[in-house]
């Protein structure tokens, strides 16, 4: 999970992202300005209390705090654009949680937003977070699987944009066009968005698939409710136009393992696996002396010293999924034998030689 | 935060820490099991509900949800001993929240828990994780102001430790011997406890602290609650002998701020600064070539270009508190004005010279 988020925070930071840490309990006044307060118009809060009484929600998502928050920091548009964001835990109250990690009612969300002064500033930044988040599915090894998928937009783009990962668990349908590398999500899916997006219905391939990300442009919805302005060149008072941009870690490891795995257990690709390597000791007499050394190399390893029968290491080494499995027998003659998870085939070799081959 | 996480991770990581996240929300059977359910008896909770009516809990510690999920990989001594840590936020519905973050209703925490056959086995892993907390408030600067400290044990300890920092506007009392380096919490201070620590009251010095870490002997408290045992070397069933260790990342923050600051701002240590060179650019015609050059570099770099007068830009570099500032100026012929903010001193130097020497 660490790795995803760090992999985020690259390439959210690399676009002028700025990470801060909101709360998750909310205050009702912020969230009364939006009309999003009340359970009839969001079904899915959690809601507290204060000891004196006060009732607090816990947040579903922050653009209310934000914007708020934003008052403080824009003034002119010389402080615009602004792209702030966080990777922090969300609560909905869903009728239903599901399908383990991939529809929790408490969850981990990189949540972005932009602060813009026009549309025309928006849309430059847009069009930028799609490259980043393609970036991002394709360093956790999404990359040919993934497709920007057009789905319902709102008051201020026709569409909004989904990032959707093709994989027949996925609780989404989407209508692929591989050459284009673009989809339509079936809930948009009509003959005027084809013609719109120029788009032949032959060309399209039906697919399940797992939403991993999103974006959305808010517009002044939120700087209307809740008052954030800034003066323009002239001195004029104007709505801050927002975007949001959302990708749910827990989902996109969730939807990692769906891809990546056999029927002994997960693969995981190495640029988000928890360790490189599973050393797996089979000898009769343990010790950590090629533990120590591949630490000392720097490599992420997990060992697996435990007292119990070699067929069990073996099994639980393929449940795990690391990307490269050492074996240390006493039959190797203090050679170590090398396999990739996502292959069959099996070395011997000297430690030295493993630690230039990973290398 | 994000560098206090890791300089945690690292440590705990040394001792055998392994990482997991568990959830905000709370079952309620877990805690009615070990009677910390009851608003009577726990004074903090935060409650909500599912929309079924299902009351849930926010979690304000985590020794039930935990030692219920240890169930399904302690059953045997040869499981044992384990430590298990995360890094996340845990809710208490204070009455009064204040100190800005050094007592919030919501903050993150560190939260480890060890997992021992016995009290000696737990004792060993005890006296590392003291080490191991020195080592990470060495690492946030916090070293020569921070005493191990003894306090209000439990049933299985007569003892237990919290990590005091001496500070002004510390709300703890302690007192300290800072030849042999340890102090005495007020809430314990008597002649049978200087007696029992072989301290002498003469040699002692009261002083206001804030307490960044504490470590508890839980004994079979939990496991005894929730049914978490093993099968020893004889077949017996024994209950798990648990310890909890705390570590709150923003109050450990906040100490550092209350540490590291003069009458113009913060002053972080380089170890946890957000960014290590706070560049200023004063020029009447701004670029990103030097900025591009130290991002190329490796450096953690803000580059202030914002069109506000230079007064304002010094100042916020000052109030921002990075160990380096670099300044641009016209009047410096390409030249860069150096100055560590922890110092008065002001040179000028090529870039080159001045990345070398930041290297």
């Amino acid at each position: 999970m660490n790795k995803i988020n760090n992999i985020i925070r690259e390439e959210i930071n690399a676009i002028g992202g700025q990470e801060l840490f909101l709360t998750v309990l909310q205050n009702s006044e912020l969230w009364k300005k939006s009309d999003r307060w009340d359970d009839q118009k969001v079904d899915n809060w959690f809601k507290t209390k204060l000891k004196n009484d006060t009732e607090l929600g816990l947040g579903f998502t922050h653009e209310e705090p934000l914007t708020a928050l934003m008052k403080n920091y824009i003034n002119s548009y010389k402080d615009l654009p602004q792209y702030v964001y966080q990777i922090q835990t969300k609560f909905r109250n869903e009728m239903r949680s599901k399908s383990g990690i991939m529809r929790c009612r408490e969850f981990l969300m990189k949540d972005l937003y932009s602060f813009c002064r026009n549309q025309e500033e928006h849309d430059k930044f847009y069009e930028k977070s799609k490259q980043a988040y393609l970036n991002i599915f394709a360093r956790c090894g999404l990359e040919n699987i993934t497709y920007l998928t057009f789905a319902s937009g709102g008051v201020f783009s026709k569409y909004s944009h989904e990032f959707q990962t093709i994989t027949k668990s996925g609780e989404d349908t989407i209508y692929v066009d591989k050459n284009k590398r673009i989809a339509i999500n079936k809930e948009v899916y009509n003959n005027d968005v084809l013609e719109n997006l120029n788009l032949r219905k032959d060309e399209l391939i039906e697919e399940r698939a797992v939403e991993v990300g999103n974006i959305f442009t808010l517009g002044t919805r939120f700087s209307e409710a809740l008052g954030l302005k800034y003066a323009d060149e002239n001195g004029q008072q104007q709505n801050v136009f927002m975007g949001s941009y959302g990708i749910g870690p827990g989902r996109v490891m969730g939807t990692i393992a769906e891809v990546y795995n056999d029927q002994d257990g997960l693969i995981w690709p190495e640029s988000i696996a928890p360790y490189q390597i599973h050393l797996v000791d089979l000898r009769s007499k343990m010790d950590d002396q090629f533990y120590s050394i591949l630490q000392k190399e720097n490599f992420e390893v997990i060992y697996d010293d435990r007292e119990i029968n070699p067929g069990m290491k073996l099994k639980d080494a393929d449940l795990m999924g690391m990307p490269y499995r050492l074996v240390l027998s006493d039959k190797l003659n203090g050679k170590v034998e090398f396999k990739k998870r996502s292959g069959k085939e099996v070395s011997i070799y000297p430690l030295k030689k493993v630690i230039k081959l990973l290398k």
